[in-house]
């Protein structure tokens, strides 16, 4: 397939090979493999997860949900602290999948138990140091209370406890992320013991690609919900959890413009296309992505001499030395490893395999697609449209 | 409308009011108003400029060009340095449109030359500080080299110069924008005095946002091309481009969780729904919005004592103060104006009108419903579709 505007790349075979060393490590180690499918959101990648066994997903949207729920997920926690203003789409999915809802603040739980119509599982979020959402992990009167509500209910089945190490993400150093790993555990494990004689299960439940990633073996917890590992990127090869041979996207963008004055390419290829997330180089400067090659089967590691500096909306700016500013004319596509592999898929909305296969992207939906309530006759046509005109 | 998800609303009295002071403007100073379309992306937006007598426009990609063609634009520039990978959908295109092209090197003018099958309007794009992309403007050889070979064509009609003063939004100061403005015009204008005995007509074009709002007078050119102006957003209005109660784009967000031992408030809004842009603050703390609120027909100055602090990929938190924080309930709207109108835009796909309109946005619309060449059927078919959907 030729390639004329900026195009997500998708490598199969590393994308498989991320999905099975992850579900190979959870299988040694006991563990419920929960992966987070907001990162590549594709209905598609979703199947190569069930292939490996895969039964329990995690999204970041109840619209995500359903798009997953309609595509044959049946065991789906929405990890975002439950939006009670979706009571209506909750209700439709708890009708047929077995939902999990977050709770971080008590308040939540009697507009629940009013509003559902279904049972659901519910997890206290808790927070372990990273301190963007959940309750901090000592404050039991506040624990106390939210289970004592949620124990009240007959909607509301309290699962166990579940934490998000996002502060991970700031760290290089294997050991800053096993310590903070082991303080989450330790915090959950508290909890657990605390608890368990007044819950007939509290299972405990964490996920952040670092940890999972660069820990072999992980106890003291029954699930584990990473996501980027999926696809992995520059930041996540920064901080240490993957090898740059195990980065399973990357874009593909033409060369429009070149600058000899200042040795700068300017790709078609912005903002709007990798999203705007960087990585700050220690001497200041700010990097947007690095330049791969492609061979036969697939892309090399980073090549030296040439870094994406800059991005503007629809443009991408490469400074290089003179020898890699030589390498590249206009009119060539050049490939491009993403800092942020989440963003850069759900910005560019598809993905296309290194053997040409178009793979969709949630993003790339019509809003309508998914709307609720749907009439199945307008939902069956679109799909045969969809079919027809890709 | 009852908004349970992300939403950006649309307040379509200050947008009028935003497209008529620069049409009026425009009109005063004999100049060409092309407003960039890219800020919008929305044909009904599009809609408004025609009833305020607009005829041309400025998109930032070919895909943008399809779109208002489609939506019967018949006088389109794409400013970004030409795609000549695109020459099929380019020659698509000028078969039906006037078709305005950027040339940055002269090497791409023998490839349009012998790739084009009609006739398509050049600027060659000027460098006057940005340094983005564009000859600098002093390069007379590379100029001299650039016009002779587009002279020599028969496909490529010669404009004239066109620059971006992208560098404006780095600044704060009226005065430093009048300067760098009146830079751009001497220079264009030298080329103009250089070159008009070589060609029956030369145009100057320039556009960015801030010198078309803060200058009142523009003398010196033919065209104008602002874009960010048909909305606005806190960026501009940190440069002093516009009142707060010119922004007329907001989000609004759902709250999710509160944490009143840090005073931070959870929305169900992140970098996907906001993009990541950022204003950087004097304290060198991150800005992602601010808050206003409701009022009967439309919505407020930003309130104080509370602001979007951080974004992750769903999530948004806001820091307050002890008063701010005990005004918002979890089930709540929140209200936030965007850093940058444009990616906030393109991320969340469609426009919500106060009167309660869906308006679309290119990036909403599936990838299939611009593929070119599309079978006439098809086309038919979607459009019934998406109108019986929505």
């Amino acid at each position: 397939m030729k390639i004329t505007v900026p195009t997500l790349l998708l490598d199969k075979e590393k994308c498989l090979r991320n999905i099975r060393l992850m579900v190979e490590k959870a299988r040694r180690n006991g563990l419920r493999l929960r992966p987070h499918f907001k990162t590549h959101q594709s209905a598609q990648v979703g199947e190569w997860f069930r292939q490996e066994g895969v039964e329990a997903i995690t999204v970041s949207s109840v619209r995500m949900a359903r798009y997953f729920a309609n595509h044959g997920w049946t065991d789906i926690m929405v990890a975002i602290p439950v939006n009670v203003l979706e009571l209506e789409t909750i209700n439709e999915l708890a009708s047929r999948v077995r939902l999990h809802l977050i709770v971080v603040n008590e308040e939540v739980v009697p507009i629940l138990q009013k509003g559902l119509n279904h049972k659901v599982a519910v997890w206290l979020k808790i927070d372990t140091g990273y301190h963007r959402t959940g309750i901090p992990a000592t404050n039991y009167k506040t624990i106390d209370n939210a289970l004592q509500t949620i124990a009240a209910t007959d909607k509301l089945e309290f699962q166990g406890f579940m934490a998000h190490d996002g502060h991970t993400y700031k760290q290089t150093d294997a050991e800053a992320i096993r310590a903070i790993h082991q303080t989450t555990v330790d915090h959950l494990n508290q909890l657990l013991e605390r608890y368990k004689g007044q819950f007939q299960t509290i299972e405990l439940s964490i996920g952040d690609t670092p940890s999972c990633s660069i820990l072999e073996t992980i106890v003291g917890v029954d699930e584990i919900r990473p996501g980027n590992f999926v696809f992995y990127d520059l930041t996540q090869q920064h901080i240490g959890s993957n090898t740059y041979n195990q980065i399973a996207v990357c874009m593909a963008c033409p060369v429009i413009a070149k600058h000899s004055e200042r040795n700068e390419i300017i790709l078609y290829g912005g903002s709007v296309h990798f999203s705007k997330d960087v990585l700050s180089q220690s001497d200041g400067s700010n990097l947007f992505g690095r330049v791969v090659a492609m061979t036969g089967n697939g892309w090399t590691d980073p090549v030296e001499g040439i870094n994406l500096v800059s991005l503007s909306q629809e443009h991408g700016i490469l400074k290089a030395t003179d020898e890699q500013f030589a390498n590249y004319s206009i009119g060539d596509i050049m490939y491009i490893l993403p800092i942020h592999s989440c963003l850069t898929a759900d910005s560019m909305k598809s993905y296309l395999t290194l053997e040409g296969e178009r793979l969709e992207h949630l993003a790339g939906l019509p809003e309508s697609y998914l709307q609720f309530p749907r009439p199945h006759s307008v939902w069956r046509t679109c799909e045969c449209l969809t079919s027809e005109i890709i």
